[in-house]
């Protein structure tokens, strides 16, 4: 696919960085060769991997610093101290213009901090919104916040709603998206004050989306919409309620498998639709949680993943800059958003 | 089992009702032959679902009403109006005295809202809370509150750890119960200013069960406390999107095993392990939510359950009863609660 445009790489962050962060992109360069990466680190440790690698090489340059921000570090902390961590200078890429957007695998609390504070929101939102996409019955779904916030007003989630809705049409080639706003119930009258307010501004404006109300945590998995709306705390809780329930069924599952001859036997014929089945729940396949609303793409990867997963966020970050997220946002506010949220443009500045 | 005591039916609430829920007080009845149980409903519905069961029907007392809350009343609109309803007189006989609890399959909000306003609070508690059973990699968890509050406070939250350890200790037997607060974070600075201040009460006050601190959306089916307490927002939000995960993934797996000849094989052969799995995940084995923190027990079945599920529900109501999970209630209230909740007395007089 030709897609010429340029990413920035947290090289040092994530538990088995840099291998897999060079894994990563080496699998990335063959689908988008000519994406160029800027790779931010430590320059002994990234040139070895690199000479294994030559076609690589020639699409990546180094930049050397011996700095990491850890898993240890506070946000504060990673702000004050950090100037040359691997993180900090990738996200300052970023700010000059010599990169659309970033990847790291790195400490989540301190990429937000640093990325809200060196790339600034851009104009119309207030506060920017982590998202992801997570498997259901239909296919995906994209659901934010999941945590970038933890207390949020109605107008922030009309602001969550405008920049998911963007990010399900540009990025997953949703043509008109159904957001949902999660709730405790469907009806109008269901829920507190701020998940109400929210639903009025949005039954009542015109969004360039479709609104389809309220949904509940049983629709998130079923598919009911392509865009989950909610609190960062919400957020945060359901997805990580998603993970551990799928974990606790693929425990059950393996259980079951070593319960006896005579299960392992019937698994093993079944083998092919059981692959099938871990397939679309693979966890590296929804790899990568994008920081909406920004003046740029950042992406966060788990921490712990591997060159396969790694590289997955790899893709989604380039698909975003090719499809101009951002742009699509900004644009997106001077519509709709500046009718709806009142100062949104002095609170934004 | 020996255990003489009485409880209240609303006999004509849920899906299937009044025959699931004979069937379903019959099972129960054939474990617990000394309960008597006070059925109010359509007698001529009633009557002969009896005649067929002699054994139970001695064990029975029938209470005509032909009046019913349907599934579209609004709380309110019970409230005002069903003052003869099947759901109102049965909280009635528990306010009388004449029952220890009560089940109900029908309209939640409609229980919530008359059995708070019929039975009242229990004294030092301020609200209610919905509380149910999950199942985890390490056998149960309770969870609360699940929706009967859309806000929450610090000290309510207090009261939902309290009533949480209680209904795990009487009812699950779990000696000293694990409690844990959910939020976005482990750390003590992580979460919104309710949380992070309800986790301080907890750390400070020397509570009757052990406080584990924070916990995240994984740690509930992963089993790591005995009781896990939130909002009722979130915690709503939680549970359906726990059921939600638990729908998509056995969906998948009806579709993997339709999907080939070769895989129906292999499932077949591998069915008893399957059919383990599946009793685990069984949602009739965990229907029954109780609302807590009133004067006597209250327990909300799934309106669509069968009389399996139903049953596990009395059962359920049963044991609360008989274990006296309201008297521990306000013994920990005096003991505990008095002390680390302002005004707490009058609060809830």
């Amino acid at each position: 696919m030709s897609v010429s445009l340029t990413l920035a790489l947290d090289a040092m962050g994530g538990d088995d960085a840099p291998d897999m962060v060079i894994g990563g992109i080496d699998i990335a360069h063959r689908r988008f060769p000519d994406v160029r990466f800027l790779l931010f680190g430590d320059e002994s440790r990234l040139r070895p991997l690199l000479a294994a690698r030559p076609q690589l090489a020639a699409a990546c340059s180094v930049h050397h610093t011996p700095d990491v921000v850890t898993a240890e570090d506070r946000p504060s902390q990673a702000l004050r101290k950090a100037r040359n961590s691997s993180m900090r200078l990738a996200i300052d890429a970023v700010r000059d213009g010599a990169a659309g957007g970033v990847v790291s695998a790195g400490n989540t609390g301190a990429l937000m901090a640093m990325a809200k504070v060196v790339l600034k929101t851009l104009p119309g939102i207030q506060r920017p919104a982590l998202a992801t996409c997570l498997p259901t019955l239909e296919g995906e779904t994209v659901m934010l916040d999941l945590g970038a916030n933890v207390e949020s007003d109605e107008y922030h989630l009309v602001q969550f709603a405008l920049m998911g809705a963007d990010y399900a049409h540009t990025v997953r080639g949703v043509a008109n998206p159904k957001v949902g706003l999660l709730n405790v119930g469907v009806e109008e009258l269901k829920g507190n004050e701020i998940v109400k307010a929210a639903g009025q501004i949005l039954r009542a404006a015109n969004p360039p989306f479709i609104f389809h109300g309220f949904i509940e945590g049983d629709d998130i998995n079923k598919g009911t919409v392509d865009v989950v709306v909610t609190d960062g705390f919400t957020g945060n809780v359901a997805l990580k309620t998603v993970e551990g329930a799928a974990r606790m069924f693929t425990e059950f599952m393996s259980a079951a498998y070593r319960d006896s001859f005579r299960a392992r036997l019937g698994f093993a014929v079944a083998k092919p639709a059981l692959t099938a089945l871990r397939a679309h729940f693979d966890p590296r396949a929804y790899n990568g949680a994008v920081f909406l609303g920004l003046n740029g793409i950042v992406v966060k990867s788990h921490g712990g993943t591997d060159e396969i997963g790694f590289a997955n966020a790899v893709v989604s970050a380039i698909n975003m800059i090719a499809e101009r997220l951002t742009d699509r946002i900004v644009a997106d506010f001077e519509h709709f958003l500046a009718e709806v949220v009142p100062d949104s443009k002095a609170a934004a500045s």
